[in-house]
């Protein structure tokens, strides 16, 4: 469905960047879970820009839940989330009225609604929208991290820098959730850092590789065909704006592996638990989780808000133009991305697991 | 939904590797759409396998529409193509009862259905399933061309070998849409067959990437989030076994560029028609279609099913042993899985311009 | 879906009776349509409790449209209305915290929430949030109306009067549309406004048959089987709380008639058009509409808060006790199920239309 | 969706009267459930037509299990299942290509098909496609029993003859579930089948109203609104032809009753159960079960088929004419309505349940 994601656990999404807010509706979440209020503005926090990296737009992201939390915990029915814009400026964007920003929606938003969309800031189609996902997501991570499944997302790669690769999984997943800039190696952050103001002071922007783990999923999670893991995950990521690939355990890499190097060699271990020695399906086969962690990686492409004059076209007018954007913008966003992919994913496992085990499971 | 997908045109698939047949429904298609039996026919000889690249098991692929079609012309209610298996040999297959074949479902399967899975030859997670998709699709793909939409995918990658690029998309969709092995490069091609031959030999498996462009999409048709167009054709990709990884545009190349490349200057042609003059974006901006081609590309894992022996574990002893797969198998699957993947994407696109236009806009 | 209905139009509902308030979420409008925020409030106006035959709590059902709608016109990008409580007296209601009310839904609750459930004045379970479905309605009505399509309703029965059966039905429908107090027969009206002041008196309530017509809508719209007009209607319908009951056209009397009766003769007109000389059917045959007056029937039951002491159980101690309801209640309800009747029967005819003529087809 | 229903648990339907036969796909239950060949034949004898109250069509209705079964057992996958057609005698239509049946779909299939319809028998509208619920739901019918679970419908009225109400509902479905004709009041029963044959004999038929029972459905199962047990019953319900009414407990009866009648008292049995003194809420509160006996009503209107002369359009020409309906016929299909409206029942119910306690449950 358009605004509205997921089976038995879902997320309705709303909001414009300079309309009177963002709402998320999450529904079928298992009633008494407890709601930290604290813990989804953490989540809000790491997603709001911040320092010379991000735009210098300020919200605060202020939050009020509407409701299905009562007491404290959720009741079991939609819980109805808000968050109103407070720092709009909107006449930076008056001429995007008519002017496709390359890498934008601006045309096809013109193409689908004939002139009726509201333009200003990217409206509905604004990155903004995603704190509607983080504040959501935040109920589900709780919710999940109470069943012993954890998510945690590093930046893989960003302006052509690699961050190392996970080692220890579970316990770098806390290390980087209680990160704004989520690396596993500082020193690669930190040049990644450089590398985002050296484009912004080019006028430019940088894109990167997010990589994402999750521990705990019980095995024999998920379907085959339309409802397997990767399915269900692929549709949540591809519905973030920047995402332009997804892939899952080893992805695009398996393409040039023979199959005695991608098949995953199953063991069982001393505790008599299964588990492979090498984990290039990403813990999933058949669409089914098989108890190892589920990896995937999502490719962010560079903002497409660059300070640089771009050629375009005045699609009133018909006409090409040369066109500056004004106005503030991120040279990168995916370290702010991260929390978004981290939350989308808590949302569809906790769809995925309400499925398999019935609503009442994650309380 | 798990074994069905879509919304306005949807998808139910069916069926085992050696159980009675595959079955596919189409349902939501436009009344009066011709019904080529042939073109069918042609279409899953594509996906069937093939000289000494291919398995040695050969299914006539005969298929019966059961409903939807009258007179040679869809009808506007559901359309059901029943595959019966013939060449079925379950004798090979006794020992995967117990036996996690590494890469494949069937320790997923034993935790998720507890030992009723249908085990012969990968039951329900069969590639053999997908002969449904490529029947079902192939009328959706003939629907497709009436209004002047084409699909067509090439091989861009196998066992580390690059076919060359796409050059003039509509011409070489309909060139490779005339081909088995489908590359642009036939010098590439016979590196690729002599690559998988050199694998099969060697008791081994390869890989690659499958690379698709659909051209004649409007501008305008998708949604931003939950139905953007790479949400819906990503979900479906996904459903394909072997597919780890989708990418659409320049997908994970994206990463490392800055955002003066990776944005795509929009023009106006000498026509009056809107053009981007680079498709990095893969014709999908804010998840609705711009008019440029759609570009997306799929990792294809190496066939799993390998005939050296391997480590593994017997699930219903909990030991570790090793083992050796007999039976047919393919040394490679994507030369296969390019009509699928062809398939999928005619489906969703029908699904997409229907949910857009209306049940009649196919006719 | 759970919180969520509709496919190509939805409609999210969410909120509880004592809780921040109510939110809609109209999802797939067309882009264009003028939202009059008038229209709306004289909607909701017709929902709310007004004199001595409701109940005397008073909402002045201010709504905030936070998305969806800018310069006055649908975007085509989702609309969020906001409705907060702001007369609400939450220690009426403390004993039903463990107190099952007889015809309510606290017992049920209790089973399916484990004691979360937000109780005051009925939670989430209220008729209160049935604001928001009048709410997003009034969008579709006004959408609905500049297609040629109407809807009203009006009270058939109430505390066992009857009002005089539709004549005119066009016309009388814009009749209805202006009343508060719907009935054709006003003399019918004044007896049940006393029946419902003498139940009320009598510490008691009543119900009633709402009876619903819709003209202009095309033939050929709506689906054999499980997206027939009757079964998206009904699932909507009984959605409704206090519904317990749908019939279409002469409904449980077509189980009286014979065949020859409850056929309805089609017929050509002077001008061409098809239509039937009887519509024991209500204008829908298979599924479909066939162009004539698309009719149906709600039983509303009495309502169940009462003030008469009642057999019941507290179901934290697990023992019978009496009880007596204290609070604010409606004598009857009927009169103000009437509008969400309306309004419900609204958004399902908008989804309907936008999947069979496509998603522009409303502005 | 058009052809499929259900969330955790869904049927698709396909196929027409004179096509090659009827495909039901239930999807999502359960693996490890024994399916008994033996009670699915039994179940569709009770839909199949017999002696002289129905037609003299007789269809074998021998069935096929193509997928999702083996060994005897469920496997967890989609379970597919054909119905082929074998006594068709497509002379009898030919002349229903341009004729407007009155109370038929031909007109209503014309303006959305456009010409491209099956018109034999009915084709895809035809009362026969119900066998395919019936097979699907003979399935889920052993699932429920295997959980306590039962399901149980009688004739109420038909003709204007009312058998008894239910007295002992769990004892009684047990009874009717061994009749073809399922009265309570066998001699009720008789006088309905005298009245049958006295509208046969003046080529007329009669409807009439199934009452249904659940047992054993637990307390909290179910949602408020859209996944009320109402509204997906109903939803359901009214996709089976010739279903004009459903009411739920005492439906529109309530109408008529005060609160104080129409509230049913909840009582905590001597063995500390939970139940109510009376049912008028058929067993759902707030869309939720109370663990009371779910109950409805289907009103079934007179078979549209019948011999008189009547007066209708030929659509095609566009002219008024008077038509006699050839063929076979039934005087009335209440009696074999009766297992569809279980078999719809039993599907809906393994959804619900599968919802709300997971996949494995009905194991």
């Amino acid at each position: 469905m358009k605004d509205t994601f997921g089976q038995s656990v879902s997320l309705t999404l709303t909001g414009e960047s300079h309309g009177a807010g963002i709402v998320a509706v999450l529904s079928g979440m298992a009633p008494g879970i407890a709601v930290d209020e604290e813990f989804i503005a953490d989540q809000l926090t790491k997603r709001r820009p911040a320092g010379a990296i991000s735009t210098s737009r300020q919200e605060g992201d202020k939050f009020e839940i509407l409701s299905g939390v009562f007491n404290g915990f959720t009741t079991g029915t939609p819980i109805t989330i808000l968050i109103r814009n407070e720092n709009t400026k909107s006449k930076d964007y008056s001429e995007i009225a008519v002017t496709a920003r390359p890498g934008h929606a601006d045309y096809t938003a013109q193409c689908k609604y004939h002139g009726f969309q509201d333009y200003r800031g990217g409206g509905h189609f604004s990155g903004r929208i995603t704190a509607g996902i983080v504040a959501a997501g935040a109920v589900c991570t709780s919710a999940l991290a109470r069943k012993g499944i954890k998510i945690g997302t590093h930046i893989a790669k960003c302006a052509g820098i690699s961050d190392r690769a996970f080692c220890d999984i579970e316990a770098e997943i806390d290390i980087l959730n209680e990160k704004i800039f989520a690396v596993l190696d500082e020193s690669a952050g930190a040049k990644m850092e450089e590398a985002i103001l050296a484009a912004k002071n080019e006028q430019d922007s940088v894109g990167g590789i997010l990589e994402t783990a999750i521990t705990g999923v019980p095995a024999g999670v998920g379907e085959p065909y339309f409802d397997s893991i990767e399915s269900q995950l692929a549709h949540i990521l591809f519905s973030i704006p920047a995402v332009k690939g997804v892939e899952f355990g080893s992805g695009f890499a398996m393409a040039d592996m023979r199959g005695s190097e991608a098949n995953d060699a199953f063991r069982i271990g001393e505790n008599g638990a299964v588990f492979t020695e090498t984990n290039h399906n990403g813990g999933i086969n058949g669409g089914i989780s098989n108890g190892c962690p589920i990896t995937f990686r999502c490719a962010i492409k560079p903002t497409p808000s660059i300070s640089l004059e771009q050629r375009t076209i005045d699609f009133a007018k018909g006409e090409n133009k040369d066109f500056v954007i004004t106005g503030r913008h991120d040279p990168a966003i995916i370290h702010r991305a991260r929390v978004v992919v981290d939350s989308a994913a808590a949302i569809v496992l906790c769809d995925i697991l309400a499925q398999r085990y019935g609503t009442d499971w994650l309380r």
